[in-house]
């Protein structure tokens, strides 16, 4: 562990798979449970060419690679300095030769990576509209939670240009804004082949949806059973295998 | 019980809520599950005018009958058999003053209901698409199953035609069609409000999805817990209450 790579006021936290480890800023947005999720739902080959939109701490391209044997994933983020940190995560972890991170704006996907094509695109953004929820954050919470740089149709268009026919764009966003989500997608040409829910815990509300689109695809969703975090005080068989597993 | 209302060939139904039956063709469609869900998921008020799309045998009118105190259905069914047969269950259970029938085609609301204005709309619409599913059909199993007579746009478009601003849209549909329906009720000012999946049991994939819609609201979707139906060979206690309850 090259300790060289943490900077003042950062911490280390420890990914429980495959010996990874992520740099986090305790005073900024830190990865939370639905880029775990996200990065465990996304269908993923060995070999494919993934990009993440808006990956902050480059949380779901970490993730990603514990999964297949190999793969390619360019993490493009919008802020500088959270940027330089994921890209410091990547070196930590010795991961350089499968995880690019790129800093850029993804409204501008075509200046940014021109002509790119990708098998799978993965994306956490923001949930909440402008003028909704906390106003205490700092600019960099704010630009993590909120449709500060882009809003959800931004994504879904450099999703779409990213693809050809047939590649996959899986995502995770609130289930309140679900009817936004499919015009968007819709619109863009992605169409939603397989849907998750993920509930607090049973008899709940869900708090976060799961969803995967097939660029060009033909119409049919396939709804999966709901996903459920905690029983008791615990998390759920389920949510603990993703946290406590053994990487490929 | 007045038995001259059935005719050779039928069977009456006990729907054991109010003392209320049902005359049923056991060789044509008959109700199910679905229809129970549905007249039990719709936001009803007393004095409620309502219109029911595609109302079969009648059974989602007569249960909200059973809601509140006093409403208004009107059940619109486009084969007159089918239509003529709900009428007789009206009258077999003396809710001529709640539930008028209409023989007609929903695609030409503005003829059949020319300036009806209604609180609610419910519709237990044809599942799937032309070309799909069990061909062996009667010509009136085919219309109540299938697409023939008229698509989900239709009946939304149709919903849209009776409802005011706020007035809701109250639909059972199957989950792999969510894209296409949120996109209908999308173009005809119908917002998703209010959803509940309803799978078969825990662990398994949804079979049906309910939708309540407002007229012109605001952007904003309430996923619910989901209903499950059985648990081992029993109905589930939520499922159970909606089959055995008290009526108003």
């Amino acid at each position: 562990m090259r300790k060289e790579l943490l900077r003042p006021g950062e911490r280390l936290d420890d990914l429980l798979v495959s010996n990874l480890h992520i740099i986090q800023d305790a005073k900024a947005f830190c990865f939370s449970m639905d880029a775990v999720l996200l990065a465990h739902f996304a269908t993923i080959r060995p070999g494919d060419k993934v990009v993440d939109l808006g990956t902050g701490t480059g949380i779901v391209p970490l993730l990603l690679t514990t999964r297949v044997t190999w793969l390619s994933v360019i993490g493009v983020e919008i802020q500088p300095d959270v940027a330089e940190r994921a890209e410091r995560s990547v070196l930590l972890n010795n991961l350089q030769d499968k995880i690019q991170i790129r800093v850029g704006d993804l409204r501008r996907i075509e200046e940014l990576l021109p002509g790119h094509r990708a098998h799978l695109i993965t994306s956490n953004p923001p949930y909440l509209p402008l003028g909704e929820g906390q106003v205490s954050l700092s600019q960099s919470q704010a630009i993590a939670r909120h449709e500060v740089c882009c809003q959800f149709s931004d994504v879904a268009r450099a999703a779409a240009y990213l693809l050809g026919t047939g590649g996959r764009f899986a995502m995770v966003h609130r289930p309140q804004r679900l009817t936004e989500i499919f015009y968007w997608l819709n619109y863009y040409h992605l169409e939603p082949k397989r849907m998750r829910l993920v509930h607090p815990r049973m008899g709940s509300e869900p708090n976060m949806v799961l969803v995967e689109s097939i660029r060009d695809g033909r119409p049919g969703l396939k709804i999966l059973p709901p996903l459920y975090v905690y029983e008791g005080e615990s998390y759920t068989p389920e949510v603990r295998a993703l946290y406590f597993r053994e990487g490929v």
